[in-house]
């Protein structure tokens, strides 16, 4: 069905940029995304001056759309959770990273539930897709199209700030122009294998994990000091211990005395390590300048559906399912779908926590909702069940055989550097203890996930699924994919 | 006295420079240094083509002097220690960071002790100086004087890469060329204050850290990999926790399990926290890619005098007494010299390990002679003994009236975010295991550190003793030193 949008836009970009840096090269031009469904569509870009001071430099797009062809839904709340906010100011959240998988989802959930949201997003996660020649399994939107989509049917506006956070100077201008009152930080390079692909790529991992982190810090202390940082770290942080994992920190009692200490952390890719890293300088700034943040150590997210992205096809959210960025149960459901066996790295005992998309959001509702007190630095476990990739892998097969599907299992070489058989024993209490409700894997989700994997099995890439990088194999010469 | 100084010189720089990256464009080149003694000398820039492909686009400078004025002096070996690695294939040690203050005294003393030594160095430590207007109590000679009056006077050869181990083409080139059995990695950003000026130097000091290092383990696994790397830690990784602080790992006892895990890290600035992320990733290489490395938490390094570096006075150590580079005892040194009051900051009950920078070249020196294992990850705290702030402004105090100086102590608001009392015992004793012989803070070793104070009180900048970096105040906005 074709809509007819009119929208009002404002753009400008960083002066830096040497583009749109002064108001009056803006005023009244007009730029045509004939992209933008079946008709094409007109920007006035006078928006922005009308917004005054706040939007100065700063590359900022709001879509609203006119007349609207489909009504804005009155959509029931999440089902499993009941978070308000009535009765306070109206909460601002930058959502840093918007544009990704967890953060797509997170920012129409808020958004839906009345919070002010802005995407701050660099779009360099659909970059690394066209350059690894790798896609989503679900067909995703341009993030300009998606956030019209949202605001044509919900009415709802999400402010979009194009831009790195890794330049400051673009990062403040953010700050100054949408005053946020929490920063949810998901804009990361968040896959481990990619950090592992060649030197270039380890070195950028933690390069813009660590300074972006930083500018984010910086960026709350001089323009939002009263701002919660919601931090998206990983339960990889932990490595696995042959001791229960506690949240963050935990009690040492030796020779005698005793302090509660942080948490000893063991990595293992330079992607995990950069969220070490940040922890520690969050941790850092929360005791030095009395910042209040939460770091959310997050498992390892599965499914690919919540109540916002089913609202249309346009809001669907990606679907990982390669050996890069895809996690083990997406893409262990991909595999069945498609009749490629399983592959279970090594002898399959890695155990690690996992969680619904549809809990990753509601986990971050929460943590903003019940912010960090001023120089707090608040650490919570955000899974909800804990797993081995052989009980995972077991668990799709039986639920392939209700779907008819034969599903194999093959052990392939690890390309990591893990233990294949470990204690685990990761406490989660704390999310729990706010309201958390969460989505169990039950066999009807586990379905669901399967059932999106088949729907769209025509566009899976099956040279995508083996494992292409290795640990012990990584080295200095910049890796390029051939044709 | 003039030496007439006939040196053999060597230069290419790598490639991306513009500059020198032929080599055709080096040959026969002369270049006059008229700065060198008091006669110009002139410098032969065949050497590099003869060295063969060892060579190619790295700034190699050799310097050889003929004739010697003055004869290479036998000297004594250091009297406290007693290493040797006679019978092995003579070790190839790289200096990063060689010229700085560890840096040169490990440098010459290696040297002296006839292992191979290079030094790569950016020179940035002596730009730090220029642009915020500081300078060493100790004139300096440049880095390329240093080492040719070292061969001068001994005879001994040190290889000079001048780059920036951030520059990944640079450093492949430096390690091709030298081929080192034994890394030591001082190149580093290593002033607290300095990392606290603002936000682009707290960014600075972490990318410059953090990504240097990583660069060092890839050129070891491509280039080196049996060679070992010795890293310059800091014992402020582990903050002041109130249970005894181990040697980087302690064994925890938890709920009926028990495991040995990294010690818990509390840095309190971003460059402390640059070096609890270098622990952090040289850990996970040690056990993905069997990289061997010893990480030295040292203490604050006190003292400027060598064996080495007191045969002549172009070999003179830099002496920094700054509120920025200045570290506790060499500033109190200063501050009794010239009549200033001893600046305590806070209440005193700062507690740190302290060592003499003699201890600080023979525990590398141990390091190297006694290397980790293949996959080993060693941490060693590198530290003699523990002092309050008011304990050693009351040995100050002492010295000083040994001397006739009349030493007044004040308070000043503490710039800094740390606790001023609490518990502080830190084990220490894997390198006197290894051999080290201490020389203790004694009543005439704090004369002759005080000495020099004396000796060079004339260079003093009085302005820059006070601090003038506040953890709390750190801005967004670059800060710069007016004139």
């Amino acid at each position: 069905m074709a809509h007819l949008i009119s929208t009002s836009c404002s753009i400008s970009i960083p002066s830096r940029s040497n583009f749109c840096s002064k108001e009056q090269n803006i005023v009244g031009t007009k730029v045509s995304f004939a992209s933008f469904g079946s008709q094409v569509s007109s920007f006035s870009l006078k928006k922005l001056i009308h917004r005054g001071e706040r939007s100065q430099r700063v590359c900022t797009i709001h879509a609203t759309t006119l007349p609207l062809t489909e009504e804005a839904k009155t959509q029931p709340s999440s089902a499993s959770t009941n978070i308000s906010h009535e009765g306070s100011k109206k909460k601002r959240v930058m959502i840093i990273g918007g544009d990704g998988y967890c953060g797509w989802a997170t920012a129409l959930h808020l958004s839906k539930k009345n919070y002010e949201v802005a995407i701050v997003d660099n779009l360099v996660r659909r970059n690394f897709d066209q350059q690894l020649g790798l896609d989503s399994l679900t067909p995703i939107s341009s993030i300009h199209n998606r956030i019209r989509r949202w605001k044509s049917i919900t009415g709802k506006t999400i402010d979009l700030y194009i831009g790195d956070v890794c330049d400051f100077e673009f990062l403040s201008e953010t700050f100054k122009s949408f005053e946020p009152t929490s920063v949810v930080h998901f804009g990361e390079q968040r896959s481990a294998p990619y950090s592992m692909i060649d030197r270039s790529r380890a070195v950028y991992t933690q390069h813009n994990n660590v300074i972006g982190t930083i500018n984010v810090l910086f960026a709350i202390k001089e323009y939002s000091e009263e701002c919660h940082l919601v931090k998206l770290g990983t339960m990889g942080e932990y490595g696995t211990p042959n001791i229960d994992i506690e949240e963050g920190y935990i009690t040492i009692n030796h020779n005698g005395r005793s302090d509660t200490l942080p948490y000893p952390k063991q990595a293992s890719s330079f992607y995990h390590l950069s969220k070490v890293h940040d922890s520690n300088n969050i941790a850092f700034t929360c005791k030095a300048w009395g910042i209040r943040a939460t770091d959310l150590n997050q498992g390892v997210v599965y499914g690919v559906r919540t109540d916002e992205t089913d609202m249309h096809e346009e809001l669907y959210n990606r679907f990982d399912y390669d050996g890069i960025f895809g996690t083990a149960l997406n893409r262990f459901c991909v595999q069945a779908a498609v009749g490629h066996p399983l592959t279970v790295y090594g002898k399959g005992g890695q155990t690690r926590g996992y969680l619904d998309i549809r809990d990753t959001v509601q986990c971050v509702e929460l943590a903003i909702a019940n912010p960090a007190q001023q120089g707090e630095f608040r650490v919570f476990n955000q899974f909800t069940e804990q797993f081995s990739v052989n009980e995972l892998a077991a668990l799709v097969t039986k639920a392939g055989a209700k779907l008819g599907i034969d599903v194999k299992t093959i052990s392939v070489p690890n390309p990591r550097v893990e233990a294949e058989e470990h204690y685990y024993n990761a406490k989660h209490s704390k999310l729990t203890e706010l309201g958390l409700k969460p989505h169990l894997l039950s066999d009807s989700l586990l379905d669901s996930v399967l059932n999106i994997a088949v729907k769209f099995k025509d566009r899976v890439d099956t040279k995508q699924i083996m494992p292409s990088v290795s640990w012990k194999k990584i080295g200095v010469k910049p890796k390029t994919i051939a044709a």
